[in-house]
C-alpha cells in the first residue's frame, strides 16, 4: 500500500495543527504506458504549501502537494529507468507517478538527477526551484550592484540563505533579518553575510536601521509585517523590492500582499521603486539550464553554502511543517522518508527500487 | 517530552507485529551529577532484543531495550560535553542519560565517538559490537585457515556480513547462506564470497552441498532449523562451529540451542568438531581496542564493506523490527530518528543538541 497525508475535513486555522493532516493508503499505483512509478525518498517543505491549502488549491483527500525527490521504482516512460533519481511532485506520499497524465503544477516540470552534480536532496532546494527562486528574485529582479545593500528577511531559511549569499557574490553589503539569534549567528558566521538583525529584538527597527547606514538598495521579502515596517523608511531612491513570500500574513483572511502595497505606496513612488511579485513559474523555461550551470559549480565550491533542517520519516511529516510555519526550523526544512541510494543507504522496500 | 516505544501488556507471540509496541511520553530526564542527556541519532535493531523481550528481561513499561548513538545536549559527566557524539543504550527512546546509575547490560559501555574514524552509525555496527561479535567468532573462535571453507548463515545481515569477510581476508572459501536471491547477490559481487545459496530454494540442500566441495570448516551460525540441518552432514574432521544466533527460532518455545545440539551431537563427536557460543559481552574487556584498532583501517581502505538498511522516523521502529525478524530487511537494520550532525544535518530540535 501507498501511504499519504491529507488534509483532514476540519476547518484550516490561520495555521497548521496536529488535526490538519490525516494519514491514508491507498494501493500502490501501476504506472500506465508513458508513466514511471517513483518512490519518494526527500519530501521539501515550502510555506507555499500552506498557501495552497488556505486558498482551497488542495482539498481534504488530495494527497498534500510538495516537490519531492524520488527513485524510480518501474517505468514505462522513455528516459526514466528503475534505479534512475528524480525531481517530481509526488507529495506527502510514499510512492507517486510521473509521466503523461499525471497532474502537477505547470512549471514543476519532472526531470532526471544526476548524483554526480551534488546531493540529490538539492533538487528541491539550492539545485531546485527553491534556489532559482533566490537566484531569479536577486540576480534577475533585484539587479544587485557592488557596494550596494541588500537586506533579506527569514535570512536562515531555505530560500533567504541562498539569495543573501548571491548578493554577496555580486559585491552587496548583506543584511539579514531572522529571528532566533543562533539563526542570525549563522548567517553571519557561515554565510559570510555582514550583519544580520534578529526582528524579535524590542529595538529591532533601531537595529536595522543601524546596520543600514546607507539605506536599502534591494529588499528580498520572505515575510512582511513588522519586518516589512521597519524596512519601509530606509529604501533608498530607485531600490528594488522583490516579494517572494509573506509568511507573517500566511494565516490571515485578507489579501496581505495588496495592504503592503497600501502601506508602502507613497514611499514606492516617492523614491521610484521597482517593486516586484516574485513567482518562480516565471522563470523555469527561459532561465533553469542557465541557473543549473551558475549554481552548481558555486555550491560545489562552498561559494553557496546550504543548510538543510533535514527531519526524518513519513510521520514527520506534519510536525515538520508545522515547525516552519512558526520559525521552530533551522535551514531548508525537508523530511527524508526512505534510504538515499545515492549515498549509499540501503533499504528493504515494497516494492523493488 | 521524550517520547518511547514499550511492550504493550499483550502476551509476545511467536514475532513481533505492530500490536507489540506501544508510544508512551515522559518528561525529558534531567541529568543528575555524573550523568549526560543524550538525543538519539540512530537505533539499532538486532534479533537479540527479541530475545530480551521473549524471555522477560524487558517489561511492559521500560523503554525497549536498543544500542544506540546519540548527541550529548547536557552534561555534567566528565568527559562528555554538549554536541559530543557518543554509544550508548538509549534504546527505541528519543532521549537518554549515561553515566552513574544509569541501568545498563554491564559490557554494553558508554564511549564517545570520533567522527573522523568512520560513519558514526558504524559504532553500532561494523565499528561496534555488531563487528566484534563477527570478528570474535570469526577470528578468534573460527579459528580461519587459509584454503579451508567457511560457511555463514545470513549472509547479508548485520552480522554475517562481516564475518563472512574477515574469513576471505583470512584466505578462506566463503560460502553464504541467505534467503532471496538479490541478498546472494550482493553478498558475491559486492562482498567478495565465493558463493551463496538461498535457502529457499527447493534443492537447497544439494546446492550448499555443491558450492562445497571439499567440505566446511568453520561455520558461523546465525539461524538454525533447516539451514543447520544441511549444513551438518558437510562438516569436516576438526570443524569448528560458532553459535552466533538461532533467528529461524526465536519464536518457538523449547530450547532451541539444546535441540539443536541433540541433533547434532553424534555428528560433533564422531567428527571431534569445537561447537562454540558465541556471546560479545565475553570479549568487550580485553578485545574491543585490539578489534577496533585492526577493523577501523579494513573499513576505511574498503577492504571490509558494510551494508545498511536504514529506515527513517522515531514512528518506523516497530516496521523495520518486524522487518528484520521475518528476513524483510537487507543489510544491518537501523532506524535514524534525528538530523546526524556529523554529516552537516542540521535540525530544530526540543532541547539543544
Amino acid at each position: 500500500m501507498n501511504r499519504y497525508w491529507t488534509l483532514s475535513e476540519q476547518p484550516l486555522g490561520p495555521l497548521p495543527t496536529p488535526d490538519t493532516f490525516n494519514i491514508r493508503e491507498a494501493p500502490i499505483p501501476e504506472p500506465a504506458e508513458g508513466q514511471a512509478l517513483t518512490r519518494t525518498i526527500y519530501v521539501s517543505l515550502d510555506p507555499y504549501q500552506w498557501g495552497y491549502r488556505r486558498r482551497g488549491v488542495e482539498k481534504p483527500g488530495d494527497v498534500c502537494h510538495a516537490r519531492t525527490v524520488g527513485q524510480v521504482c518501474a517505468s514505462r516512460l522513455d528516459g526514466f529507468a528503475p534505479g534512475d533519481f528524480v525531481f517530481s511532485t509526488a507529495g506527502w506520499a510514499e510512492f507517486g507517478l510521473v509521466g503523461e497524465g499525471v497532474a502537477r503544477p505547470a512549471y514543476m516540470i519532472p526531470r532526471k538527477l544526476d548524483p554526480t552534480q551534488g546531493p540529490i536532496s538539492y533538487a528541491v532546494g539550492v539545485l531546485g526551484m527553491l534556489g532559482l527562486t533566490a537566484w531569479s528574485g536577486m540576480v534577475l529582479l533585484g539587479k544587485p550592484q557592488a557596494g550596494q545593500t541588500a537586506v533579506v528577511s527569514a535570512a536562515s531559511g531555505g530560500v533567504g540563505q541562498i539569495a543573501g549569499q548571491l548578493a554577496r557574490l555580486q559585491g552587496m553589503r548583506v543584511v539579514g533579518i531572522a529571528g532566533r539569534e543562533e539563526k542570525c549567528r549563522f548567517v553571519v558566521d557561515e554565510l559570510g553575510f555582514d550583519a544580520c538583525v534578529s526582528h524579535l529584538a524590542p529595538d529591532f527597527p533601531d537595529q536595522l536601521r543601524a546596520a543600514c547606514p546607507e539605506g536599502v538598495d534591494v529588499y528580498f521579502e520572505n515575510v512582511g509585517g513588522p519586518v516589512f515596517e521597519a524596512t519601509l523608511p530606509l529604501f533608498r531612491p530607485k531600490s528594488r523590492m522583490v516579494i517572494c513570500g509573506l509568511i507573517a500574513h500566511y494565516g490571515e483572511s485578507g489579501d496581505a500582499r495588496a495592504e503592503l502595497m497600501r502601506r508602502g505606496a507613497a514611499t514606492f513612488a516617492e523614491r521610484k521603486m521597482e517593486v516586484r511579485d516574485l513567482f518562480v513559474g516565471d522563470f523555469v523555461a527561459d532561465h533553469q539550464d542557465r541557473f543549473l550551470a551558475e549554481m552548481t559549480p558555486l555550491v560545489a565550491r562552498g561559494d553557496v553554502k546550504y543548510l538543510e533542517d533535514r527531519r526524518h520519516g513519513f510521520e514527520a511529516l506534519p510536525g515538520a511543517f508545522i515547525d516552519m510555519m512558526s520559525g521552530a526550523n533551522f535551514g531548508k526544512t525537508l523530511v527524508q522518508i526512505n534510504p538515499d541510494q545515492s549515498l549509499g543507504e540501503r533499504g528493504a522496500s515494497k516494492v523493488a527500487c
